[in-house]
Order: C-alpha cells, then structure tokens, then sequence
C-alpha cells in the first residue's frame, strides 16, 4: 500500500509518500512543500495547488491519497482557503483514479504517537523514528503530511473492512461500491 | 460583458450565465443547478461539479466568473463542502484563464434589490424582473446564480478600476498584472 498524505494548505501545502502495511515499519518516498504567491488570485494559487498534487499523483502513483480533514472552527482566518486546497487536492485524487481517505489531526495523532493530544514537536520527533530517517522533516506541514500517510497505511484497511462491511449491511453504500457486483466475473 | 454566476454547494451548485454592461438590462444565456449524488465520495461530488463547470465555460464562454464568498459562521455543517465545491469552480475557471470575481450574499442583495438584507423571494422576485422572465427561476441556488451574475456585471467594472488603481499605486498587486508589461508588444 502507498499512500500520498496531504496536509491541505495555501501558503504551506504539505505532502509525503510512505509505503508499507499496518504491523511493519513503512517507508518514506519523498516529503515535501507546495507554496504559492498570497499575491496572486485565489483561483491561481488553487490551480497551483491542483497542478502540483497532480503531478505528485504521476510521479508517485500511490494506491491511495489521506487528506487531514480540518474543522473551521480551529483556525478561522484560512479554514476557507484550507478547504479549497483540500477539495482540489480530492479533485486531483478522483482525476487520477485513487481513492481519498480522511483523518482528524487527533487520529493522526494517536495513531503515529498513541496520544491523541500529541504537540507538533512529539509528532515531527515520532515520524522520524517510525520512517527511520535520519533528520527530521522540515517544516511541520511536510512532517504532519508524512504523518497522515503513515497514519493510514496502518488504519486504512481496518477502514475499508468497516465500510465493507456497512455496505454488506446496505448502509451508507458508496454509490462506486454498490456497483461494483456488476463486474464481478467480467474481465476489463 | 458575459458573467457565468455560481452558488457554490455539493448537493446544489446553482449556475447562471449572463450578458451586458453597467447602466442597461443585462440579458440571462442560461439558468441551471447542478446536483451530485450525496452519496459518493467527496472527491467524486467534486469531480462531478468540477467537470459540469468545466463544461459550462467551454460552452458559455464567459470573460469572467462571479462566486458567492460564503463565511463559514452562516451554516456550519455544510460550510467546507461549499468552500470545496466554490474551490474547484474557481479552478475551472484558472484553468479556462477565465477571471474569478467574489461576491458577498449581502453586496449581491444590495446590487440587485437595493437591500442587503433581501430575503429569497425578493432577490428571485428582482432577478425575474430585471432579466425580463416570463417565469421565476427555480430553485433558488440558480436564482442567486443569475443575482450573483447581475451583480458582477453591473459592478465589476467598478472593482476592476479599483484594482487597476491599486496596481497603478503598487498595492495588492497580483502577480498576473505585473508581470503583464513583459509581454507587451511580443507576439504570442
């Protein structure tokens, strides 16, 4: 499993690839930071948001995209241009065929540290040992992202099975999911 | 002046395309909501609303783009899914290099109605009138489409002398604008 987490942002976009599989140590691929101009128009820094996570997509082709879902009340000045950054983020992701998971800083958190209230220097410092790496990620955005990607290559499939599970109970079915019977059988 | 209007949300984006120039009647092109499923994926709601503008510029051809700016604080739940879906209109837009103007619910009221603080009715009431309809448009998100677009054209060329004001004084100057003058006079 790949995973290409996002850490959703204007000014500062965070991103990294890690690949593993819950129960093992994963693998960092690359981490970095995408900033755009606050002087240019809103809609050109999305397009620059949306260009670069397109090619990380290429580049990278994870099986699937974490995004940190944010909650406006936290910080209320960039939730907008947050969640603008995370929804042409998801775009990019639905464009390219991958899957998009959220995760909630505190379930970051609790995952990479065991505490769900975990201050920004404990989370850099246990990203860097689960990776292996030998300095730490700079700056807190690239580490928080490399955290979201770890975060659900050890989570996701417990989270696939929950929602395979809804969906065997008919709840909450993802219309992609509920066709996907259609196919069983039938080579593409 | 050809304004393609959007009412931002994921289970309705109202879209309304109009023409014409400040001081005159403005006539309506075209009038439309588009729905998503609410039961996909985010990333694919926001797919499919970024694909349904997308297609609107290509056949509208509008020279500019008037988003209602929503404050979170109004309507809390789905505040982030209607920050996304203007997000990925608005990329639309950078992508087709269509200009992105944003309107405030009460500057929209006050242009169309004289009243920033109009109710529903009276803003689909003025927009009928002032686009000379036979019928009301319905459901309201397309009604404020066409007010959002009403409200660029007549007040845009306003804001837009305002921020050549702006430039000309080097204050806010998007990076587009001044970088404008390394073109001049070279053929492309």
């Amino acid at each position: 499993m790949r995973v290409l987490g996002i850490d959703p942002g204007l000014t500062r976009c965070g991103w990294g690839v890690v690949e593993g599989r819950p129960g093992s140590r994963p693998t960092a691929l690359g981490v970095g930071v995408v900033r755009t101009n606050p002087e240019l128009d809103l809609e050109l820094r999305l397009l620059e948001v949306h260009t670069a996570v397109t090619a990380l997509l290429r580049e990278h082709r994870p099986t699937a995209m974490a995004i940190e879902r944010v909650f406006h009340q936290n910080n209320k000045g960039t939730a907008t241009g947050t969640a603008q950054a995370a929804g042409v983020a998801a775009l990019a992701a639905a464009q390219a065929d991958v899957p998009v998971a959220w995760h909630t800083p505190s379930e970051v958190k609790a995952a990479i540290s065991g505490n769900g209230r975990a201050d920004k220097d404990q989370v850099t410092l246990m990203v860097t040992r689960v990776l292996g790496l030998a300095t730490a990620p700079k700056p807190a955005d690239a580490a928080d992202a490399l955290a979201l990607a770890v975060c659900h290559v050890w989570r996701g499939p417990a989270q696939d099975r929950l929602r395979v599970a809804a969906i065997a109970g008919g709840i909450g079915a993802p219309v992609r999911a509920t066709t996907l019977p259609r196919w069983t059988g039938i080579s593409r």
